[in-house]
Protein backbone atom coordinates (compact mmCIF):
# COMPACT_ATOMS: atom_id res chain seq x y z
CA UNK A 1 0.00 0.00 0.00
CA UNK A 2 2.98 2.14 0.45
CA UNK A 3 4.08 2.13 -2.69
CA UNK A 4 5.96 5.60 -4.13
CA UNK A 5 4.50 7.55 -0.56
CA UNK A 6 6.41 9.86 0.68
CA UNK A 7 6.98 9.11 4.24
CA UNK A 8 7.78 12.64 6.88
CA UNK A 9 9.09 12.04 10.00
CA UNK A 10 8.59 15.25 12.27
CA UNK A 11 11.17 15.82 15.17
CA UNK A 12 13.61 13.55 12.91
CA UNK A 13 16.26 15.24 14.12
CA UNK A 14 15.87 13.25 17.47
CA UNK A 15 16.95 9.49 18.25
CA UNK A 16 13.85 7.78 17.39
CA UNK A 17 13.12 9.83 14.48
CA UNK A 18 16.28 9.47 13.02
CA UNK A 19 16.59 5.78 13.32
CA UNK A 20 13.05 5.20 11.74
CA UNK A 21 14.10 7.43 8.95
CA UNK A 22 17.35 5.79 8.71
CA UNK A 23 15.46 2.22 8.73
CA UNK A 24 13.01 3.10 5.92
CA UNK A 25 15.00 4.71 3.38
CA UNK A 26 17.77 2.08 3.48
CA UNK A 27 14.70 -0.55 2.55
CA UNK A 28 14.40 2.04 -0.34
CA UNK A 29 11.25 4.44 0.81
CA UNK A 30 11.02 8.19 0.20
CA UNK A 31 11.87 9.76 3.23
CA UNK A 32 11.88 13.15 4.28
CA UNK A 33 12.80 14.64 8.39
CA UNK A 34 11.47 17.51 9.78
CA UNK A 35 12.66 19.61 12.87
CA UNK A 36 12.02 23.21 14.67
CA UNK A 37 15.31 24.36 12.37
CA UNK A 38 15.62 23.95 8.37
CA UNK A 39 19.22 23.48 8.69
CA UNK A 40 20.08 21.25 11.49
CA UNK A 41 16.88 18.86 9.16
CA UNK A 42 19.52 19.38 6.34
CA UNK A 43 22.26 18.74 8.40
CA UNK A 44 21.24 15.42 10.31
CA UNK A 45 19.50 14.55 6.59
CA UNK A 46 22.74 14.68 4.77
CA UNK A 47 24.70 12.96 7.99
CA UNK A 48 21.48 10.03 7.56
CA UNK A 49 22.22 9.80 3.53
CA UNK A 50 20.00 7.29 1.79
CA UNK A 51 18.53 10.23 0.26
CA UNK A 52 16.66 11.28 3.08
CA UNK A 53 15.73 15.31 2.86
CA UNK A 54 15.42 17.85 5.48
CA UNK A 55 12.93 20.43 5.80
CA UNK A 56 11.10 22.19 8.70
CA UNK A 57 8.42 19.95 10.30
CA UNK A 58 5.40 22.53 8.63
CA UNK A 59 6.89 21.69 5.57
CA UNK A 60 7.81 18.12 6.23
CA UNK A 61 4.03 17.26 7.38
CA UNK A 62 3.33 19.24 4.52
CA UNK A 63 4.83 17.23 1.57
CA UNK A 64 4.64 13.88 3.37
CA UNK A 65 1.46 11.40 2.56
CA UNK A 66 1.95 9.45 5.73
CA UNK A 67 3.43 11.18 8.78
CA UNK A 68 5.63 9.55 11.75
CA UNK A 69 5.35 12.09 14.90
CA UNK A 70 8.35 11.31 16.76
CA UNK A 71 8.89 14.10 19.45
CA UNK A 72 9.81 14.33 23.70
CA UNK A 73 6.19 13.94 25.44
CA UNK A 74 6.79 18.12 26.51
CA UNK A 75 6.64 18.87 23.02
CA UNK A 76 3.43 16.82 21.51
CA UNK A 77 0.72 19.47 21.86
CA UNK A 78 2.90 22.39 20.34
CA UNK A 79 4.26 20.06 17.61
CA UNK A 80 0.54 18.58 16.91
CA UNK A 81 -1.14 22.13 16.69
CA UNK A 82 1.38 23.53 14.18
CA UNK A 83 1.18 20.38 11.63
CA UNK A 84 -2.77 19.75 12.19
CA UNK A 85 -4.15 21.92 9.46
CA UNK A 86 -1.86 20.45 6.75
CA UNK A 87 -2.30 16.60 8.07
CA UNK A 88 -6.07 16.18 7.62
CA UNK A 89 -6.92 13.02 6.00
CA UNK A 90 -3.16 12.00 6.14
CA UNK A 91 -2.61 8.97 8.30
CA UNK A 92 -0.43 10.09 10.88
CA UNK A 93 1.45 7.99 13.51
CA UNK A 94 2.42 9.09 16.60
CA UNK A 95 4.63 6.94 18.84
CA UNK A 96 4.77 9.73 21.64
CA UNK A 97 5.38 8.20 24.95
CA UNK A 98 4.16 10.17 28.21
CA UNK A 99 7.76 10.45 29.94
CA UNK A 100 7.93 12.88 32.65
CA UNK A 101 11.26 13.24 33.39
CA UNK A 102 12.86 12.95 35.84
CA UNK A 103 10.73 10.01 36.72
CA UNK A 104 10.90 7.92 33.85
CA UNK A 105 10.39 4.99 35.25
CA UNK A 106 6.98 5.85 36.82
CA UNK A 107 4.21 5.24 34.83
CA UNK A 108 2.42 8.68 34.34
CA UNK A 109 -0.47 8.10 31.93
CA UNK A 110 -2.01 11.65 31.05
CA UNK A 111 -5.10 12.09 32.29
CA UNK A 112 -7.00 11.70 28.80
CA UNK A 113 -5.94 7.84 29.51
CA UNK A 114 -2.90 7.91 26.40
CA UNK A 115 -0.61 10.23 24.95
CA UNK A 116 -2.34 8.51 21.61
CA UNK A 117 -5.82 9.85 23.02
CA UNK A 118 -4.07 13.06 23.22
CA UNK A 119 -3.53 13.33 19.56
CA UNK A 120 -6.70 12.41 18.66
CA UNK A 121 -8.20 15.49 20.60
CA UNK A 122 -5.74 17.97 18.96
CA UNK A 123 -5.39 16.91 15.66
CA UNK A 124 -9.39 15.94 15.86
CA UNK A 125 -11.67 13.52 13.48
CA UNK A 126 -10.39 14.28 10.35
CA UNK A 127 -7.20 12.76 10.82
CA UNK A 128 -6.24 9.20 10.78
CA UNK A 129 -4.29 8.07 13.71
CA UNK A 130 -2.21 5.12 14.40
CA UNK A 131 0.08 4.53 17.44
CA UNK A 132 3.19 2.47 17.49
CA UNK A 133 6.76 1.98 18.01
CA UNK A 134 6.89 2.99 21.82
CA UNK A 135 8.91 0.20 22.99
CA UNK A 136 12.00 0.09 20.16
CA UNK A 137 15.02 1.22 21.97
CA UNK A 138 15.95 4.08 19.97
CA UNK A 139 20.01 3.45 20.13
CA UNK A 140 19.48 -0.08 18.72
CA UNK A 141 17.59 0.93 15.89
CA UNK A 142 19.61 3.47 14.47
CA UNK A 143 22.11 -0.05 14.19
CA UNK A 144 21.41 -2.49 11.42
CA UNK A 145 21.06 -5.43 13.84
CA UNK A 146 18.36 -7.93 14.19
CA UNK A 147 16.31 -6.55 17.41
CA UNK A 148 14.27 -8.27 19.32
CA UNK A 149 11.21 -6.06 19.83
CA UNK A 150 7.64 -6.23 18.42
CA UNK A 151 5.61 -3.43 17.97
CA UNK A 152 2.36 -2.91 18.84
CA UNK A 153 -0.27 -0.74 16.45
CA UNK A 154 -2.91 0.76 17.66
CA UNK A 155 -5.75 2.61 15.76
CA UNK A 156 -9.53 2.38 15.30
CA UNK A 157 -8.88 1.60 11.69
CA UNK A 158 -7.69 -1.98 10.61
CA UNK A 159 -6.00 -0.86 7.31
CA UNK A 160 -4.12 2.50 8.76
CA UNK A 161 -3.08 0.12 11.18
CA UNK A 162 -1.98 -2.41 8.26
CA UNK A 163 -0.14 0.47 7.10
CA UNK A 164 2.20 1.26 9.84
CA UNK A 165 2.64 -2.65 10.21
CA UNK A 166 4.35 -2.31 6.77
CA UNK A 167 6.20 0.23 7.89
CA UNK A 168 7.83 -2.03 10.50
CA UNK A 169 8.15 -4.99 8.47
CA UNK A 170 10.58 -2.75 5.89
CA UNK A 171 12.32 -1.89 9.07
CA UNK A 172 13.10 -5.24 10.04
CA UNK A 173 10.69 -5.55 12.96
CA UNK A 174 7.65 -7.71 13.87
CA UNK A 175 4.63 -4.96 13.55
CA UNK A 176 1.51 -6.19 15.29
CA UNK A 177 -2.24 -4.92 15.27
CA UNK A 178 -2.71 -3.69 18.95
CA UNK A 179 -6.43 -3.41 18.89
CA UNK A 180 -8.13 0.19 18.94
CA UNK A 181 -6.42 3.65 19.29
CA UNK A 182 -7.19 3.29 23.09
CA UNK A 183 -5.06 0.48 23.36
CA UNK A 184 -2.04 2.73 23.33
CA UNK A 185 -1.99 3.26 26.99
CA UNK A 186 -0.57 -0.40 27.53
CA UNK A 187 2.37 0.20 25.10
CA UNK A 188 2.75 3.50 26.45
CA UNK A 189 2.99 2.55 29.90
CA UNK A 190 5.06 -0.44 29.32
CA UNK A 191 7.66 2.12 28.47
CA UNK A 192 8.21 3.02 31.79
CA UNK A 193 8.99 -0.49 33.06
CA UNK A 194 11.40 -1.49 30.44
CA UNK A 195 13.26 1.49 31.39
CA UNK A 196 12.95 0.26 34.77
CA UNK A 197 14.21 -3.26 33.62
CA UNK A 198 17.09 -1.85 32.06
CA UNK A 199 18.32 -0.14 35.06
CA UNK A 200 17.46 -2.82 37.57
CA UNK A 201 18.09 -5.72 35.54
CA UNK A 202 21.15 -3.47 34.00
CA UNK A 203 19.74 -4.47 30.16
CA UNK A 204 20.82 -2.74 27.09
CA UNK A 205 17.95 -1.76 25.99
CA UNK A 206 14.98 -4.43 27.06
CA UNK A 207 12.13 -5.15 24.09
CA UNK A 208 8.83 -7.18 24.60
CA UNK A 209 8.05 -10.23 22.47
CA UNK A 210 4.57 -11.46 22.34
CA UNK A 211 4.48 -15.68 22.44
CA UNK A 212 2.36 -17.87 20.96
CA UNK A 213 1.72 -18.93 17.62
CA UNK A 214 0.52 -15.94 15.87
CA UNK A 215 -1.55 -16.41 12.53
CA UNK A 216 -1.74 -13.38 10.39
CA UNK A 217 -5.47 -11.92 10.18
CA UNK A 218 -7.17 -12.00 6.84
CA UNK A 219 -3.42 -13.16 4.57
CA UNK A 220 -6.45 -13.52 1.74
CA UNK A 221 -8.83 -10.50 2.30
CA UNK A 222 -5.16 -8.17 2.09
CA UNK A 223 -4.07 -9.50 -1.00
CA UNK A 224 -7.53 -9.18 -2.68
CA UNK A 225 -7.62 -5.59 -1.33
CA UNK A 226 -4.36 -4.29 -3.31
CA UNK A 227 -5.53 -6.81 -6.47
CA UNK A 228 -8.50 -4.65 -6.60
CA UNK B 1 11.77 -16.25 52.13
CA UNK B 2 8.17 -18.53 52.00
CA UNK B 3 9.31 -21.82 54.12
CA UNK B 4 6.73 -22.73 55.89
CA UNK B 5 4.35 -19.71 55.12
CA UNK B 6 1.23 -20.85 54.30
CA UNK B 7 -0.66 -19.23 51.09
CA UNK B 8 -4.23 -17.90 50.57
CA UNK B 9 -5.41 -17.95 47.22
CA UNK B 10 -8.56 -16.03 47.85
CA UNK B 11 -11.28 -16.61 44.81
CA UNK B 12 -9.50 -19.68 44.51
CA UNK B 13 -12.42 -21.69 42.87
CA UNK B 14 -12.07 -19.22 39.65
CA UNK B 15 -9.68 -20.09 36.61
CA UNK B 16 -6.32 -18.30 37.72
CA UNK B 17 -6.56 -18.94 41.40
CA UNK B 18 -7.20 -22.52 41.14
CA UNK B 19 -3.93 -22.83 38.82
CA UNK B 20 -2.12 -20.58 41.29
CA UNK B 21 -2.91 -22.90 44.13
CA UNK B 22 -2.29 -25.61 42.28
CA UNK B 23 1.09 -25.15 41.03
CA UNK B 24 2.30 -23.61 44.26
CA UNK B 25 0.29 -26.79 46.53
CA UNK B 26 2.85 -29.32 43.72
CA UNK B 27 5.51 -27.14 44.45
CA UNK B 28 5.61 -28.78 48.14
CA UNK B 29 3.95 -25.04 49.22
CA UNK B 30 1.13 -25.10 52.21
CA UNK B 31 -1.79 -23.64 50.04
CA UNK B 32 -5.67 -22.50 51.16
CA UNK B 33 -7.88 -21.26 48.90
CA UNK B 34 -10.86 -18.64 49.62
CA UNK B 35 -14.05 -18.84 48.39
CA UNK B 36 -17.50 -17.08 49.03
CA UNK B 37 -18.85 -20.58 49.80
CA UNK B 38 -16.85 -22.60 52.12
CA UNK B 39 -18.88 -25.87 50.69
CA UNK B 40 -17.42 -25.08 47.10
CA UNK B 41 -14.30 -23.87 48.02
CA UNK B 42 -13.56 -27.35 50.03
CA UNK B 43 -15.32 -29.18 47.09
CA UNK B 44 -12.71 -26.94 44.56
CA UNK B 45 -9.70 -28.40 47.31
CA UNK B 46 -10.15 -31.95 46.39
CA UNK B 47 -10.40 -31.94 42.91
CA UNK B 48 -6.99 -29.83 43.38
CA UNK B 49 -5.47 -32.39 45.62
CA UNK B 50 -1.87 -31.67 46.48
CA UNK B 51 -3.21 -31.32 49.98
CA UNK B 52 -4.51 -28.03 49.63
CA UNK B 53 -7.58 -27.00 51.64
CA UNK B 54 -11.11 -24.99 51.17
CA UNK B 55 -12.33 -22.25 53.35
CA UNK B 56 -14.29 -19.11 52.93
CA UNK B 57 -12.20 -15.83 51.78
CA UNK B 58 -12.74 -14.32 55.17
CA UNK B 59 -11.15 -17.59 57.09
CA UNK B 60 -8.98 -18.09 54.02
CA UNK B 61 -6.83 -14.18 54.33
CA UNK B 62 -7.35 -15.00 58.56
CA UNK B 63 -5.29 -18.11 58.19
CA UNK B 64 -2.62 -17.24 55.19
CA UNK B 65 0.61 -15.42 55.70
CA UNK B 66 0.95 -14.24 51.95
CA UNK B 67 -2.82 -13.37 49.91
CA UNK B 68 -3.14 -13.97 46.75
CA UNK B 69 -6.41 -12.06 45.15
CA UNK B 70 -7.92 -13.88 41.87
CA UNK B 71 -11.27 -12.11 41.69
CA UNK B 72 -13.12 -10.78 38.61
CA UNK B 73 -12.75 -7.03 38.16
CA UNK B 74 -16.21 -6.77 39.46
CA UNK B 75 -15.75 -8.43 42.45
CA UNK B 76 -12.75 -6.31 43.61
CA UNK B 77 -14.28 -3.64 45.81
CA UNK B 78 -16.02 -6.21 47.84
CA UNK B 79 -13.71 -8.70 48.09
CA UNK B 80 -11.11 -6.28 49.24
CA UNK B 81 -13.48 -4.47 52.05
CA UNK B 82 -14.60 -7.85 53.37
CA UNK B 83 -10.87 -9.27 54.14
CA UNK B 84 -9.29 -5.78 54.89
CA UNK B 85 -9.04 -5.96 58.46
CA UNK B 86 -7.62 -9.19 58.64
CA UNK B 87 -4.66 -8.66 56.12
CA UNK B 88 -3.52 -5.86 57.95
CA UNK B 89 0.68 -6.15 57.70
CA UNK B 90 0.34 -8.79 55.70
CA UNK B 91 1.47 -9.28 52.00
CA UNK B 92 -1.53 -9.12 49.49
CA UNK B 93 -0.51 -10.09 45.81
CA UNK B 94 -3.15 -8.63 43.84
CA UNK B 95 -3.83 -10.26 40.18
CA UNK B 96 -6.88 -7.64 39.40
CA UNK B 97 -7.22 -7.03 35.74
CA UNK B 98 -9.90 -3.91 34.94
CA UNK B 99 -11.82 -6.25 32.52
CA UNK B 100 -15.43 -4.58 32.05
CA UNK B 101 -17.28 -7.31 29.95
CA UNK B 102 -18.48 -7.26 27.03
CA UNK B 103 -15.43 -5.25 25.98
CA UNK B 104 -12.40 -6.91 26.76
CA UNK B 105 -10.45 -6.54 24.20
CA UNK B 106 -10.73 -2.67 24.91
CA UNK B 107 -8.26 -1.20 27.49
CA UNK B 108 -10.20 0.43 30.32
CA UNK B 109 -8.46 1.47 33.70
CA UNK B 110 -10.05 2.86 36.15
CA UNK B 111 -10.24 6.19 37.44
CA UNK B 112 -7.51 5.02 39.75
CA UNK B 113 -4.79 4.63 37.45
CA UNK B 114 -5.06 1.30 38.04
CA UNK B 115 -6.82 -2.02 39.81
CA UNK B 116 -3.62 -1.72 41.74
CA UNK B 117 -4.08 1.62 42.52
CA UNK B 118 -7.71 0.85 43.95
CA UNK B 119 -6.26 -2.22 45.96
CA UNK B 120 -4.29 0.19 47.77
CA UNK B 121 -6.85 2.68 48.10
CA UNK B 122 -8.71 -0.02 49.97
CA UNK B 123 -6.56 -1.82 51.79
CA UNK B 124 -4.97 1.59 53.31
CA UNK B 125 -1.36 2.03 54.10
CA UNK B 126 -0.85 -0.75 56.70
CA UNK B 127 -1.04 -3.77 53.90
CA UNK B 128 1.77 -4.53 51.90
CA UNK B 129 0.63 -5.07 48.33
CA UNK B 130 2.50 -6.00 45.28
CA UNK B 131 0.57 -6.62 41.89
CA UNK B 132 1.11 -9.18 39.45
CA UNK B 133 0.76 -12.50 37.18
CA UNK B 134 -1.94 -9.93 34.84
CA UNK B 135 -0.76 -11.61 31.89
CA UNK B 136 -0.55 -15.38 32.23
CA UNK B 137 -3.34 -17.60 30.49
CA UNK B 138 -5.19 -19.39 33.14
CA UNK B 139 -5.86 -22.33 30.64
CA UNK B 140 -2.51 -23.06 30.29
CA UNK B 141 -1.42 -22.51 33.78
CA UNK B 142 -3.58 -25.26 35.27
CA UNK B 143 -1.46 -27.63 33.09
CA UNK B 144 2.11 -28.76 33.73
CA UNK B 145 3.21 -27.24 30.92
CA UNK B 146 6.19 -24.74 30.29
CA UNK B 147 4.58 -21.35 29.82
CA UNK B 148 6.15 -18.58 27.39
CA UNK B 149 5.09 -15.73 29.53
CA UNK B 150 7.01 -13.32 32.11
CA UNK B 151 5.20 -11.90 35.21
CA UNK B 152 6.28 -8.66 36.02
CA UNK B 153 5.58 -7.78 40.03
CA UNK B 154 4.78 -4.33 40.82
CA UNK B 155 5.21 -2.81 44.33
CA UNK B 156 6.78 0.03 46.04
CA UNK B 157 8.70 -1.89 48.53
CA UNK B 158 11.41 -4.40 46.89
CA UNK B 159 11.33 -7.18 49.33
CA UNK B 160 7.79 -7.72 48.67
CA UNK B 161 8.92 -7.68 44.92
CA UNK B 162 11.08 -10.37 45.77
CA UNK B 163 8.87 -12.77 47.87
CA UNK B 164 6.04 -12.62 44.70
CA UNK B 165 8.96 -13.48 42.30
CA UNK B 166 9.90 -16.16 44.02
CA UNK B 167 6.44 -17.74 44.30
CA UNK B 168 6.17 -17.03 40.70
CA UNK B 169 9.36 -18.80 40.03
CA UNK B 170 7.65 -21.96 42.39
CA UNK B 171 5.26 -21.30 39.55
CA UNK B 172 7.53 -22.56 36.72
CA UNK B 173 6.91 -18.51 35.26
CA UNK B 174 9.87 -15.82 35.30
CA UNK B 175 9.02 -13.33 37.88
CA UNK B 176 10.31 -9.84 36.95
CA UNK B 177 10.42 -6.71 39.18
CA UNK B 178 8.41 -4.23 37.28
CA UNK B 179 8.69 -1.02 39.41
CA UNK B 180 6.65 1.04 41.26
CA UNK B 181 2.62 -0.63 42.33
CA UNK B 182 1.42 2.43 39.83
CA UNK B 183 3.11 0.44 36.98
CA UNK B 184 1.10 -1.94 37.08
CA UNK B 185 -1.51 -0.43 35.07
CA UNK B 186 1.21 -1.40 32.14
CA UNK B 187 0.45 -5.13 32.94
CA UNK B 188 -3.39 -4.74 32.96
CA UNK B 189 -4.06 -2.72 30.18
CA UNK B 190 -2.00 -5.54 28.51
CA UNK B 191 -3.90 -7.94 28.97
CA UNK B 192 -6.73 -6.45 26.87
CA UNK B 193 -4.29 -6.00 24.12
CA UNK B 194 -3.20 -9.78 24.52
CA UNK B 195 -6.97 -11.11 24.42
CA UNK B 196 -7.29 -9.10 21.27
CA UNK B 197 -3.99 -10.31 19.44
CA UNK B 198 -5.90 -13.98 20.81
CA UNK B 199 -8.70 -13.25 18.66
CA UNK B 200 -6.88 -11.30 15.76
CA UNK B 201 -4.20 -14.20 15.41
CA UNK B 202 -5.78 -16.73 16.43
CA UNK B 203 -3.30 -17.44 19.05
CA UNK B 204 -3.91 -20.04 21.64
CA UNK B 205 -3.02 -17.87 25.16
CA UNK B 206 -0.74 -14.73 23.62
CA UNK B 207 2.03 -14.00 26.57
CA UNK B 208 4.87 -11.41 26.80
CA UNK B 209 8.52 -11.99 27.08
CA UNK B 210 11.16 -9.13 27.85
CA UNK B 211 13.74 -9.66 25.57
CA UNK B 212 17.84 -8.51 26.63
CA UNK B 213 20.12 -9.70 28.95
CA UNK B 214 18.79 -9.82 31.84
CA UNK B 215 21.43 -9.63 34.87
CA UNK B 216 19.19 -10.24 38.29
CA UNK B 217 20.17 -7.28 40.67
CA UNK B 218 22.05 -7.08 44.16
CA UNK B 219 22.31 -11.31 43.89
CA UNK B 220 25.25 -11.13 46.41
CA UNK B 221 23.06 -8.94 48.67
CA UNK B 222 20.15 -11.07 48.18
CA UNK B 223 22.10 -13.83 49.84
CA UNK B 224 23.45 -12.29 52.47
CA UNK B 225 19.97 -11.03 53.37
CA UNK B 226 18.60 -14.39 54.04
CA UNK B 227 22.21 -15.77 55.31
CA UNK B 228 21.71 -13.19 58.32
Amino acid sequence: MLDGARISVIGGTGKLGSAIARRLAKNGRAVVIGSRSQASAAESARQLGHGIEGLTNIDAATVGDVIIVTVPFEAQTRTLEEIAPVVRGKLVIDTTVPLAPPRVMRVQLPPEGSAAARTRAILGDECRIVAGFHNVAAHKLILDDTIACDVLMFGDDKDDREIAIELADAMGLRGLHGGALVNSAAAEALTSVLIFLNKTYKVDGAGIQITGELIPPDATTAQQKIAT
